[in-house]
């Protein structure tokens, strides 16, 4: 949690946001909405498959593409593309050339759904 | 509510979204994210005074220059920028020029909160 309210009464700026970070797949917390997180994340290659069984997720791409594969097809988003993946169905992000996005999900959501592994982010990191 | 939920499996492009409408300050829903809505609108002018007294609502602007005024100072916001009204904080969208932004807020809050008038939009129309 951010110690500060005012973190969520600040314009949000994205690409000021990105310029703050360069690591890949560590989604950082840029604004909440009630018990929801707004994150922003940048990912190159592929990821886990994972699940979510409690939630949707949402992805908004802002810059690059992306392909998330579903067990049954994939979709691909550009920029000014949304998709969100429905509650307990698996799927696995994949970019060829980094992504920029943001995530919309509840706190708490981690990347990597229940699966764990190496690939699990530290959650609740604000930017 | 849509009658298909094919609705949110399909990847959502905003442009080709906004290209289906001209009419402004109707939001239309986009995609849900669990009892979430995404709606997306069209704005120009000015709007009334209200607030959402159960709800945080997020801005997320695509196109042209949004400011928000809220009781005590007024933020303003481009494309790429985002802004979360605290729920229960009064607020009044305005625009110079048309702007076209993102709403994300829960499934069944109004435009006007609880205001009422002639600017309340029709609640829950997909597009």
């Amino acid at each position: 949690m951010p110690s500060d309210i005012a973190k969520r009464r600040e314009v949000i700026n994205f690409a000021e946001k990105f310029a703050l970070f360069s690591e890949q797949w560590q989604p950082k917390v840029v604004a909440e909405l009630n018990d929801y997180q707004f994150k922003i994340v940048r990912i190159t290659g592929d990821f886990v498959w994972h699940d979510h069984p409690e939630t949707d997720e949402a992805f908004i791409v802002l810059d690059g593409e992306l392909r998330i594969d579903l067990r049954d097809r994939s979709v691909v988003l550009g920029p000014g593309e949304m998709f969100v993946v429905p509650k307990g169905t698996e799927h696995k992000p994949f970019a060829r050339q980094e992504v920029k996005m943001l995530l919309i999900e509840p706190r708490g959501t981690l990347n990597t759904g229940h699966e764990g592994g190496e690939r699990t982010a530290k959650n609740d990191v604000w930017i």
